[in-house]
């Protein structure tokens, strides 16, 4: 116990210090461990198992959509990157410039790729000629680099994993259609497999990707009323391909433009679930992304049979579930901490009272319920602990974020919510002016914006200038 | 057929001239395209598809043995990359240097990982400080930047893909046993997997890792003679951990060193699958890691039952393997040529009179020999011609090997064999020192070179200077 209380102890309560909370957390569950650059970070094994997962269940349903895998350079000539005006000037500020091979100067620079569209222009074209040639689906899993100033674990690295996917398209209809076939699997996912609810929404024009002619995104609501963008997918229409040279012979024999789309998701993903699902005791894992779904102590293991028994069940429960027995030395209670610390979504206690009526003890991380069950049918009572597991954790997501809701039809309003009830999604009537969109910003503070594809009519009137409304906006503070 | 003619036709013969004939199947089996950045390539889906193939097996090979898959940062700093004095004369005249993060000069310039030794041993520093802190066995796939003059897809590239495996052990027999075992495991699974027959050995003191203390490598000799390193595994001893600052607290109380490896293989083993099977069809794919195991094409299939048949077969068959059915609008001819091109391993021709007789044809790649088969255990056949390929493939190569392996006692030995025979193996003893390593090299035109870890004893006395010998080395013209 008293390893057990000084594991817990460790932990900044979440209600104290939320961003320190945070960063206890993807330390001592091991999710990440600092190095000498700014914002780059080791993933450590526990950490990067989850992204393995988050990986492999992505990439099947990518694949199932007929995308293939491809890998591009990293670098980015400077002259390939100036090429679409609107794409350069979003990213030239944060990239990470090579200028030196050996102790040669180079020829021109070259950027470390902060994300590839420019890299897939230049091989589209390359490779397009013919409407045989066309759609192309294409995705790649690599590291991107963005020079930020301020970084944090998972949520804002230099360096950052994800997936970029990139698809070319004949006509405007089959390339928007992608866009949000893809938005569509990101919520999917991030609904289903990761507990999280999440908004599907389209950026407002001043808040687009560099080049885009429309991004759509997933938000969620993170435990302490903040918003944050987990997921997003962009039409660019034909802009890319006149910048680029891109043209494809029609059926007609018509020199056509083609059109593209990109979406993506990163390891900020694992930063979304540790703040939608975590609580003081440390990260709670959703059951499909989580590296060890169950976990096996023996109480009084020393006494016979007990080992034989776990392992007995080990090998049971392995054949469905990532199950781990932990045959330690350590005390029960400490190892009880040491799993709630890591998220184990379902623990499993078994000492020699339980051998002895043929039962075992299970336990679920999200709200620590007991539950004495049979050995005769435990996979069956895993299975249905775990699908417990995710089900809590969705709902209590689901209603925190219904919690930190506030419809508002006034300027006063939104203050008045965000001072009173703290930090959440501000739903408000909008106009579609850029004007309103910053006075909103600057007068209530709230910077994360998107207009819901589910549209609610909560006034005719745009909160800010009362003039007519064209959209009702998702506001929050952003991560 | 005047498609399929023209197909053929492109490809240059491999006798004629071996490194064009490389370059058209990488090209025309639609594995790489050429980018901006000399040496940077795209790798397209059906190279990228082969990679995965790769990882996949060997990522469940280090997994079985208890390996945990983590991520370093992309980024060195200059002061880290020094810390080694070996590390950094080897690795410091071909690193790419960053030298900006957006347009503000960086305080101290970081490299691009020419590979991650010093990156580990700062994170060991930081999370080894006891004896149950040890082992640690990592692993990770990532991309790695070495600014070569002279590159070709594949076998020399500015930016490669690989896994380095990186350990780290309490004792020196642990260590060495770890890379001993990992030069196995490369071993198995070029053999095994790739049909791919190699020489495991140690690299002469002058030819090891910047760093290392013994440097282990498999060899394999590509069909003109050429010698191609596949993979290498490096024991430190503990000269990174005194470097970095590294100690543990032993079950003594003893502050010790600990004992480190790292290990590796890279995209390279694809050119050395197309160098070693590959024919003037184009590429042959090993059976493990063809994208394509078998694909089937309907002979007319404008024939009513045909294209029914066809896909029936592909259902089938998809349970086992990994099966393209064809019903594009291109002749069988043309199709022949195309899946022989991209070296699919089995083909699968069935047609009105086929399924009359309820019976297919298989067509296996390597010796393009015909089998008339019943449908009723189509899985069966599939799968014995499948490891007719991988035996056939095999045997092919070891053929090879052996018909270019020259024991040579004298120098003029060795010359006469290359000049008569042509490019191949070349075995000789040797006397350990580095004057004669240099001077084999210099009067012989060899530059690869390996003590094979199976001896044979050809004479007593060094090929070069005549005094006693004390091992036997495998030379040959390095890729």
């Amino acid at each position: 116990m008293a390893d057990q209380k000084k594991m817990v102890e460790e932990i900044t309560s979440m209600d104290v210090d939320f961003a320190k909370w945070y960063t206890d957390i993807v330390k001592k569950a091991e999710l990440i461990e600092y190095t000498s650059v700014k914002g780059c970070m080791v993933i450590r094994p526990y950490g990067y198992a989850i992204w393995e997962l988050i990986q492999k269940n992505l990439d099947e349903r990518f694949k199932a959509l007929g995308h293939e895998n491809v890998c591009m350079p990293m670098f980015i000539p400077e002259s390939l990157l100036e090429k679409e005006k609107d794409h350069v000037e979003g990213f030239a500020p944060e990239v990470a410039w090579v200028t030196h091979g050996g102790s040669e100067p180079l020829e021109e620079r070259l950027c470390v790729r902060p994300t590839s569209e420019t890299l897939f222009c230049e091989h589209y074209a390359n490779i397009i000629h013919s409407h045989r040639d066309l759609p192309k689906l294409y995705n790649q899993w690599v590291s991107v680099v963005r020079w930020e100033k301020t970084t944090r674990p998972f949520l804002r690295s230099r360096e950052f994993l994800w997936q970029e996917g990139h698809t070319i398209h004949a006509t405007a209809e089959e390339a928007i259609s992608e866009t949000e076939c893809m938005l569509n699997v990101y919520a999917d996912f991030c609904e289903s497999d990761l507990a999280m609810p999440v908004v599907k929404g389209k950026k407002t024009e001043s808040d687009k990707f560099a080049g885009a002619v429309s991004t759509y995104a997933i938000e969620a609501l993170m435990h302490d009323g903040k918003a944050l963008q987990a997921g997003t997918s962009h039409y660019f229409g034909d802009g890319f391909a006149k910048a680029f040279g891109i043209q494809y012979q029609s059926k007609e024999n018509k020199l056509e433009y083609p059109h593209q789309t990109s979406w993506g998701v990163t390891t900020r993903l694992i930063g979304a679930i540790i703040m939608t699902h975590g609580d003081n005791n440390g990260l709670i894992l959703p059951p499909a992304v989580a590296p060890i779904q169950a976990v096996i102590i023996p109480v009084a293991q020393h006494k016979p049979g007990v080992l034989d028994k776990a392992n007995e069940l080990k090998d049971l429960l392995s054949k469905d579930f990532r199950v781990k027995l932990d045959d330690s030395d350590n005390s029960p209670g400490w190892k009880y901490s040491e799993y709630e610390m890591k998220g184990v979504p379902v623990r499993i206690e078994i000492g020699p009272r339980d051998i002895e009526n043929n039962q075992c003890v299970l336990v679920t991380r999200h709200n620590r319920e007991k539950t004495i069950v049979s050995l005769d049918n435990l996979q069956e009572e895993v299975a249905k602990k775990l699908e417990e597991v995710r089900t809590g954790l969705y709902n209590k997501a689901f209603e925190n974020r219904e919690n930190k809701t506030y419809s508002c039809k006034t300027m006063d309003e939104i203050i008045k919510n965000l001072e009173e009830k703290g930090d959440g999604f501000v739903k408000a009537m909008w106009c579609g002016e850029e004007a309103c969109e910053d006075e909103v910003k600057e007068k209530t503070g709230v910077g994360s914006r998107c207009i819901p594809l589910i549209q609610e009519n909560l006034s005719d009137v745009c909160v800010c200038c009362g003039k007519p409304a064209k959209h009702m906006v998702v506001w929050g503070k952003a991560y």
